[in-house]
């Protein structure tokens, strides 16, 4: 593939851009440029004023590590939501996979990674100091401990449950069913959804 | 899949616009949603930025369709490309691809589509009279109707040879290997560029 320039440097550098997103490889980092600038009004306008708006808004929730634009989430503050039970995921990702999955009216809780020492993060890096201070407050009945079928997702796991030692709340974990290995987030909706119901206890 | 919200309306309505992006369905929408909301200042403000300056800039160049943010576009003021030589295209599309493909440095006219009487698109739909009058003022000695090898395209192709009865300028197409009722922009760059070089007379 030759380095051609084929348009004005705006447009490179939106398709240079667009190629960075997940997704989006060179080639249709390309047609979707070009599928923007065609749809100025439909597409690329409100595009670029989500984007600008969401860039502007997105907050961390304190209580519970989510993204939104609210802080506490939309998920902390929906009233219709039992607050009796906390699932406990890595990443923003794994919550929306577990929502879009789930018939739960739950609350959930961040860490924002795992315990990895190679890599120098250990629990303080992690919100599992906030986790153990939101369990403290009384109204969690259950700890689904949601994280990833990986050797660092389990050691979380344990290390949460250490730090809760002691308390009567009941800790579990997703159903096998999850591939071992796996991430959560590239499962299919009806495989989490079954791992969700028939959670055991460790 | 549920429809329930996960997570504020700013961040929803960037969901759904990506989902419209050729290449991104409703599934890697989110993804590369909240891969963006990490990437706040590597990704989310450069693209609203830049997204931004397209929408504001681009035009379709009066000279030869093309759309860039200057016109006449950067192909058509660019010094070191020869005149005599004009690719026809169906669409902005497919000049990138013949840009990418080939290493000829040439000018382009972009048709704007295909004759089509059963949508009720002409001649006059389309910038066939523009590139007339291109061809009319002297410079062009050849040129290469690439466009797709379907009826509309060909019939398309027969209009412009007929517009241009009577002149001396050569008039080509792209070499079988197009592969018949196939889209320009689909194809492989070494087809596109054999194709190419390849060219024959009608
Ligand atoms: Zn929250
Ligand atoms: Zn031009």
């Amino acid at each position: 593939m030759s380095d051609k320039r084929i348009a004005g440097p705006e447009i490179e550098r939106l398709i240079q851009l667009l190629a960075k997103v997940p997704g989006l490889g060179p080639r249709s980092a390309r047609r979707a440029a070009l599928a923007m600038i065609k749809k100025r009004e439909q597409l690329l306008e409100p595009l670029a004023a989500a984007m600008s708006e969401a860039a502007a808004k997105v907050v961390v929730c304190s209580n519970c590590g989510n993204v939104d634009t609210a802080d506490p989430c939309s998920i902390c503050t929906d009233p219709r939501r039992e607050d009796a039970t906390i699932i406990v995921v890595e990443d923003v990702a794994d919550l929306w996979a577990l929502e879009r999955a789930s018939e739960m009216s739950v609350r959930y809780h961040v860490l924002g990674g795992t315990l990895s020492p190679l890599d120098g993060i250990g629990p303080d890096d992690l919100t599992i100091r906030a986790l153990v201070d939101r369990v403290s407050a009384g109204a969690v009945r259950e700890l689904i401990l949601a994280v990833n079928a990986t050797v660092e997702g389990q050691a979380t796991a344990h290390y949460i449950m250490g730090q809760l030692d002691g308390t009567e709340i009941r800790i579990t974990r997703l159903a096998h069913g999850v591939p071992v290995g796996g991430e959560l987030d590239y499962l299919d909706e009806g495989t989490l959804s079954a791992a969700l119901r028939a959670r055991t206890g460790f």
